[in-house]
């Protein structure tokens, strides 16, 4: 029998333990789930056939080393910044590895050691990174296998509420980790290539800089740019395309509202505010306008963001309860961040009969034998439950066929790596169509950002 | 003969020396000037009796310690950071020392030891910090003597372009270190409290919550915002204070149109542009606007700030050239900021005959016998030439005629300390009358926050 070993046995690894198991039997291996509360690992397994939960402290060497030392393939569900330490250990005692988190400098630094071992640490194969990178470079490359030359690529992900669900007027709710979702944007400048003119948009205005979306069935939504787009010239290997732009979907009129929060300062999350504790609501977002002896919090709001009278964007203010002067943040040492996530996660959390969706939208612009074309790539997603949610599905599959794929020495090429090769995505992404996660695609003429020249 | 060291001749010391030098004969003692070019050094000496250039590098211990070793006191002029290599020789050496810069975490962390050895480190004595400390203590200390008590306080201080020499459409020019100009605000949100409440300001909005401030004889100016104005509470003693405001004096209507570059992320310290050193300053600029195959540059800008045909920041924006397609950034690696200072550099630079402007404006409000009290202290100070700059004067001032006092021994409390005690601001600023640095004061009615209250 062989073992596969996660570590980190949140809920979100709900759908991977489930698919793991399935394969099981037929596959002949045994699935230890780790935890540092031994607790989660057993519910994680249920009493279910084949599964065995372990205690397991990934800062203790001795801890991790016993875990590791029977497995023949770990995977890391830990936060991102945990990963090293499994991955060094996985490096000493010549394990093969997978994660769905962004490849780290400190992994990076393992590859060659990694390559001499002959193992495979397999990263980014959840779904944003992961199936975006799975899903792009199958186009990129049939286009360049055909002779096609790429002018444009850009690429949006979202994880959103389902139609079926989205019942606020932001059209908008949880469905992953909160304080992403405020703190976002705020890595750094957004960086991007249009038409060959490098472009940069500061974060206070990465909200209204957004474009626009249709995904047939399921209308409009616009996307706004993501931080490092430049540094997927390299990965993808697109040095020469004109245009090279990645974004974040939201359903239309998210970003415009939400910028109403950059421009005040709510989402800042580089300082504490005094008393955060004892704060109401409304204190919170009087700290962030003009004093005034007279005036209400309110008007000085509408005037310092010019919201009309007749501007939808006041009613999404007042059905966050934004001036409530009973409400208290109630945290301590809280950064106006925090202090947001707290207001939005009353009325932003997911009901328990309430689906979320996944939305992703590729563009590709090339050009071959003299004519430019335009393929549309688009992949939408609705979870089932609150358990077998879009999210932990797009996350949990690729990572489990990933896995069952190195395991049986389906994927062998050694190193620190990503999805980008044929013999990875390529059966990775078959299996998960039969997992109701389809692109479907349209082809055009190019209909870049030359309108007039054409 | 005693001896003073000071450490960096930079052009900013010429004041400083001067003082020093008139002093020497009758004061008894040597002027030694350690620079690490012995040119800048025998420069600043200029031949003259009592001064003695000498080489000194202040990361090479020996070179440090034989110079401080025969001082009696020692001036630090360095940039801030190396402030501290000097402070621990002194300590070492039992040396007293000064330095016209904000109080470093490791020079406060010396307060014991140099306090053990008896020593005097008096620190923030230039102008601000320094004359803002000194003049704003001795009329809240005025105040508290009378059994008065502190409502407010607010203070501002500029670096501006003397009115004889505002030929510009911004009425600035850089009198100091460009990069701090550009740069300002950046440090963090800006905090402060009005009227009992705590407010915050982020960076991209400070340049638009400016308030008007009137001197007498010299019209109106603007200030923004400090980052740093709750720090004040515990320096001043003012923790019951309900209002404390700390901002920079600039003429009305820079802030506003400093905002374009803030809005469109010229400012930004954060990253380095792809080819900055072959870039136009319309490629500059317009890598911060949305790409279009048709519309120019400038109309996107305007369209993008929504700047009116007939709006005076149109014309401020022409007067920098920053449309030029010919003229280059030329800088390798350069980010926004640095670019930009580049090109106002170029429009801002003082010119041969043009002088300075130091201004400083403080409002005290207080209560006083059941009445509400406001004293208003303004201080305007203009340089006479390119060498005796108010900025020079301002600042070098008060470093010398601080060193000679505890030189003398009339200023002995030791510790790490900054000015706000009366035994050394009262005879600074007596001196310092002496030499054109007068404050004068208004009394009127408390005219504070709340008119409709009163």
């Amino acid at each position: 029998m062989k073992e596969i070993l996660i570590i980190g046995a949140g809920k979100s690894t709900a759908v991977l333990i489930d698919y793991l198991l399935q394969k099981a039997k037929t596959e002949q291996f045994i699935l230890k789930i780790g935890d540092i509360d031994p607790e989660n690992a057993k519910k994680a397994c249920d009493n279910r056939k084949h599964c065995k939960p372990v205690h397991l402290d990934v800062f203790n060497a001795e801890s991790r080393e016993s875990a590791v030392q029977n497995a023949d393939i770990v995977i890391s569900m830990l936060p991102a910044r945990f990963h090293i330490e499994v991955a060094k250990t996985c490096v000493k005692l010549k394990k093969n590895m997978v994660t769905a988190s962004y490849i780290s400098k400190e992994m990076k630094a393992l590859d060659e050691e990694v390559k001499q071992k002959g193992l495979v640490f397999m990263n980014e194969i959840g779904v944003d990174p992961g199936i975006d990178h799975m899903s792009a470079m199958q186009v990129i490359d049939r286009i360049r296998d055909k002779g096609g030359k790429l002018l444009l690529f850009e690429s949006f992900t979202g994880g959103l509420v389902a139609p079926q669900s989205d019942n606020n007027l932001w059209n908008y709710k949880f469905t992953w980790n909160p304080r992403n979702v405020v703190v976002a944007g705020q890595g750094g400048v957004a960086e991007f290539i249009q038409e060959g003119k490098y472009k940069f948009i500061p974060y206070h205005r990465l909200f209204r800089r957004t474009e626009f979306l249709e995904i047939e069935g399921y209308g409009t939504f616009e996307g706004y740019a993501n931080r490092n787009s430049l540094d997927y010239m390299s990965i993808y290997g697109l040095e020469d395309v004109l245009t090279l732009y990645r974004g974040t979907i939201r359903r239309v009129g998210f970003s415009r509202a939400w910028n109403m929060f950059v421009q005040l300062g709510l989402t800042d999350d580089s300082f504490i505010m005094e008393n955060s504790e004892n704060m109401s609501y409304r204190d919170f977002v009087n700290s962030f306008l003009p004093y005034s002896p007279t005036d209400s919090v309110e008007l000085k709001l509408r005037h310092n963001l010019k919201i009309d009278q007749d501007d939808l964007m006041w009613q999404k203010l007042l059905d966050l309860d934004i001036f409530n002067k009973e409400k208290k943040i109630g945290i301590k040492n809280a950064t106006p961040a925090k202090a947001l996530q707290k207001i939005l996660t009353e009325k932003w959390s997911l009901q328990p009969d309430d689906k979320d969706m996944i939305v992703m939208y590729h563009k590709f612009g090339y050009e071959l034998n003299g004519e430019r074309k335009q393929i549309d790539a688009t992949m939408v997603h609705i979870g089932k439950d609150q358990k077998e949610t879009a999210m932990a599905k797009t996350v949990g599959l690729p990572v489990a066929i990933a896995t069952l794929k190195i395991l049986k020495g389906e994927i062998t090429t050694p190193g620190v790596q990503l999805p980008i090769n044929k013999e990875v995505y390529e059966p990775i992404l078959k299996e998960l169509e039969k997992h109701d996660i389809v692109f479907k695609e349209t082809e055009t003429e190019y209909l870049g950002y030359n309108p007039l020249e054409r």
